[in-house]
């Protein structure tokens, strides 16, 4: 056994996955669910995925050396505070969200000396959630970055990263802001994108034929245009300041094209173009 | 036979898919294949794909009932006024162009009497070019738009619809403005969207450590964005009204996000999400 107890917070796909898949390590001695939502709570514990749940944050916790926050980012904040009241002494709290630098700086503001906390963000999803759309496999060799800071506690991050590896996943470290920029512009931007052109479509006036053809170049943008508007809301609002800049910079680079085109400048338009196409085939 | 002979002038991924296409089909004589590269020809030759081929419009495609123009967008006109020269009395020609307002208009305009023109586009395709990925599947349950106009003859339009039917497509009609207009907005804006996004994070200063982890929704664009660069030059050269339109869309779209970003009216920002998001899941 590695860990006695391990307590995730919101069994949605990715803390449902982690609790399956950290279940099935067998190195995990009891692993805790924690979900307002009963239903998932019943689901959860019918189907194995959990070991003991609860509906509301309650001694159920006690003892857990680990307590995974997996709410969505808007609700890290209030649950780490919750967190806090019924931790026992020495718990190491780490999250799962997708921004960094708002979430990891609030928490460590309010974080009380007897815990630790480790800003986690694990490179997994798909465009489904909820407990029943759950994959054990789902950090299997997948990226899960680490945020420490110089307040963060060694043992602590070392106990959060072998929890990652426990489920497959390789596990990096680099500093909030640098996380926040670089998913910013590979994960967030790409989300605003598709949802832009999902809304050019719909605001046409002739959006029905237009969807009965969206067959074409359109078809690729369905998964990541599909993913949770609420998800999204709160990733891009407490990533506010790197999404600004990344659709300030993603405006240029369309402006470019635009400028191209309307120019008749096509040697420019393709060389613009090849430069994409060259480095998509080398990824 | 529902054909005795039909020439393909150009065996490329949408020429050559065609062509073998047709052979499986056992209703046609003669396929021809015409392709300025030997080596194309000569592998078209060799795998079945073709049953006489040349590397110039010489007196192989006599006595074609059908010649399709499969050649990139911006070679479609200057290879039609060379097919004019050499087709026999009342070949039907046709293309495959992904644009069809200027394409169309400007055969129709040099048109001898004695010869038809309808055009067409098969909307299939794969981020792939070239003979080596043809698929005799790819136009299989897959749409083909004709775009007849008032000289349209109606015996030849209905053969050229007869033809794509045997290669499985289903066949519909529309104006070439109508036509330009949908795909403009359904299939070359994303590729557009896709181009700027892949430049966004080439332009980036630290564009390797970015690309690093382009796994997440940057991955979903790959498709769109590996596709030929000349081939995408042409079409939006090509379709320039309509693109420049569909663009100064997508921009207003994308700044309704950014402004809600920007004012803080995450309220706002959800119902824009959430109205996208809807629609795709009923796609």
């Amino acid at each position: 056994m590695k860990f006695n107890k391990i307590t995730i917070v919101g069994l949605g796909l990715i803390g449902g996955s982690l609790a399956r898949a950290l279940k099935e390590s067998n190195q995990v001695g009891v692993v805790v669910g924690i979900d307002t939502d009963e239903e998932t709570i019943k689901y959860a514990f019918d189907n194995e995925i959990i070991d003991e749940g609860a509906s509301s944050l309650n001694e159920v916790i006690y003892d857990s050396e680990i307590i995974i926050i997996a709410t969505y980012v808007g609700m890290i904040e209030d649950t780490a505070k919750a967190v806090f009241e019924i931790a026992t002494d020495q718990a190491i709290i780490t999250d799962v969200g997708s921004v960094k630098l708002s979430v990891v700086s609030e928490i460590e503001a309010d974080l009380p000396d007897n815990l630790h906390f480790v800003g986690g963000h694990p490179i997994a999803g798909t465009e489904n959630s909820g407990v029943r759309s759950i994959d054990p496999k789902l950090f299997k060799d997948r990226r899960c970055i680490l945020t420490p800071t110089q307040k963060t506690d060694l043992t602590a991050k070392n106990k959060v990263k072998s929890m990652w590896e426990l489920v497959g996943s390789q596990v990096y470290e680099m500093d909030s802001e640098t996380h926040d920029h670089i998913f910013g512009i590979v994960s967030h931007l790409p989300h605003v994108v598709a949802y832009s052109l999902m809304n050019t479509v719909l605001n046409a006036e002739d959006a029905d034929q237009l969807l009965d053809f969206a067959g074409g170049g359109l078809k690729d943008y369905t998964r990541v245009a599909a993913s949770s508007p609420q998800m999204w809301t709160e990733i891009f609002k407490a990533n506010k300041d790197q999404m600004l800049k990344a659709i300030s910079e993603f405006k240029g680079s369309l402006e470019n094209i635009e400028a191209a085109i309307e120019n008749d400048d096509f040697e420019t338009l393709k060389e613009i173009l090849e430069k994409a196409a060259k480095t998509k085939r080398s990824l």
